[in-house]
């Protein structure tokens, strides 16, 4: 079949939308129209071309929601007609990592994932001339069509929005995941987010539902404060503004230190002070940004010897199959929310301006609504 | 009352035996008969001048085993007679970190502790012409005779012998604790001890009663071999004769990684293998060795977001009035080992000798017996 898309043609160009072919699923495989997809900052990682194991050309986009058109041979869980948010963590609840109590990076189909193909070592997408375009994270969520293995697809209820529900595909899971499966916030717990951007703004509700007792927030940009009040911040730190050092400043806030301290920001020297940040004898903290290639993090062994743990995680710690379908409920139910972060709305043909909002800091997040 | 100590004048000079004086016990205190002490690197580090922290003159000593003489006012758990293990992290059971879940690091003396004196901020020890001597860790059991606070002595079993269980008051917790309080090891793991002195042998057995199914020895001595698979290494690696790097040749040998990593070695670039030696998504690693000064520990923070955890533990992570009676009571059934670490038994004179020994790498645990 045919379908469209925004294609990243080469690393650093805008996308280029066009008509593509879309080969039919394979055994266990799976046909879903997608329906709308955020525009996230691992998408603009890879198309700008900062990503070392960026490959080209692809069509990105793993933050999505749509439906099962068609089933390849093979497939049970899913049928015609199904509601799905695609994963580019998959859960196949067989693979060593899948069986294992204390992790989410299920491996089945990592390397071909990496490749951009399919777990048969080929790709779905091509161009009208039947040149081959590569999958990105095993989703491709900026075409309108796209072919997805079984096993990373969440069937989701069918009364929740398209447009909505997409973030639950990345940061919303990814954030309020690194609450409640990473860290396991327990009630009444002091914690600190660094960086108020999306991830910071679900890791602060993932702490008020987790029923933390204080929540401060550390940005260099005091406008986004209004917004972070409103998930749940307790206390906003501006860098800027605090005398001599952050960390003694955050130690005393906190009545000696975090429970738990979150890192949204990617850069390393926050990491640090996140770690750092957290209180002696028990404080965790827990990485959640992306840094740059061959950026290290780095502190006095000391810090953990007097308790301190070091943790990161991944898509939340979720088991998408399995988790994604009750964070839908969450929202649904109005135990969190998602609509005040959903900024601008774009159709596919506008998708590069949502790149640009994203780096004039104007958006939290941009949906694509097919 | 007199007794004769080896007293730290100062630092890099030996030990001098003499006579000092000791003040009885003040309210909440303990006077105890100690009746042997093992010599430990902590007590070389400060001796030798390298701890920053090091203060004199002083009664070295931490690791040590004696009987109850005398109780001070107010003291109600222990009586004379009873056998006593001193503890350098005392449990006090009330303060935020006693009552805390996730830690032994109890802070009810800490500051009178780190500056050598007992909780009212004096000392109790004098030279014969009245000048004062500092504690040591709280212990100074390279004093025949000590004054302690009650909530820093774990009573403990009459049969015992002094001479074998005095090595629970420091590296025979720390390396059981580590694997036990700590990682929290479950049966059938796989894991990796990096450094075979006298903790990391009480690694290997503490891995060995938890169960572990793999326990890899490593170090650039092999003549540490023949007692490490004694106590239950199973296999050993030299890093200098690995081609290659050692992370991958470890992961290798633990068929993806180790589920537990524990560095004893001190070595801030050791830390950062035992950490990237760890199993993706799941290892933990746990930092047991003290680092020099200033020495700071890194690595990238994808090895974390990956899901390797990273930790370190003080005294093994016991509660010492709870947990050291414990560890005596495995000795005595025969579940841990401790006798073939005694390697020297030596008299208060020649306690110098024992810091030779150490330094010269040939005992395990030099004991002096008074
Ligand atoms: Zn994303
Ligand atoms: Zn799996
Ligand atoms: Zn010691
Ligand atoms: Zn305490």
């Amino acid at each position: 079949m045919r379908t469209r898309a925004a294609v990243a043609i080469e690393a650093g160009k805008p996308l280029e939308i066009m008509e593509v072919n879309l080969e039919g699923p394979k055994a266990g495989e799976v046909l879903v129209e997608i329906k709308a997809t955020g525009i996230c900052h691992t998408d603009e990682f890879t198309r700008s071309g900062a990503d070392p194991e960026g490959l080209f050309p692809a069509i990105l986009g793993h933050e999505g929601a749509g439906v099962v058109l068609e089933c390849g041979p093979g497939v049970t869980s899913l049928e015609p007609g199904d509601h799905v948010i695609p994963l580019y963590t998959p859960e196949c609840r067989e693979c060593d990592y899948c069986l294992h109590p204390k992790t989410n990076l299920c491996q089945s189909i990592r390397e071909t994932q990496g490749q951009g193909l399919m777990p048969d070592g080929t790709s779905r997408f091509s161009t009208l001339d039947g040149d081959p375009i590569l999958h990105y994270m095993g989703c491709s969520t900026f075409a309108n069509h796209t072919v997805m293995p079984e096993i990373a697809l969440a069937k989701v209820r069918k009364d929740a929005p398209f447009d909505k529900i997409c973030y639950i595909g990345c940061g919303v899971t990814t954030g309020i995941g690194a609450v409640i499966n990473t860290a396991k916030v327990e009630l009444g717990s002091r914690a600190i987010v660094f960086g108020l951007g999306g991830i910071g703004l679900n890791v602060i509700q993932g702490l008020r539902m987790a029923g933390a007792d204080q929540i401060v927030g550390v940005d260099l940009n005091p406008d986004k404060v209004p917004m972070a009040e409103a998930f749940g911040m307790t206390d906003f730190v501006n860098p800027s503004e605090v005398e001599g050092d952050l960390v003694p400043y955050l130690v005393n806030l906190t009545k000696g230190g975090a429970d738990y301290t979150f890192d949204a920001t990617g850069n390393v020297g926050v990491m640090r002070t996140a770690l750092e940040a957290a209180h002696k004898g028990w404080g965790e903290s827990v990485i959640i940004g992306v840094a740059p290639a061959g950026a290290e993090i780095s502190t006095r062994p000391f810090q953990l010897v007097t308790g301190r743990v070091w943790r990161g995680t991944a898509f939340g710690g979720a088991r998408g199959r399995t988790d994604v379908p009750k964070i839908v409920d969450w929202y649904m139910d109005g135990k969190i929310e998602i609509d005040p972060m959903i900024t601008h709305r774009l159709t596919l043909d506008e998708i590069n301006t949502g790149f640009d909002l994203m780096h004039a800091g104007e958006s939290i997040r941009s949906v694509v609504v097919y």
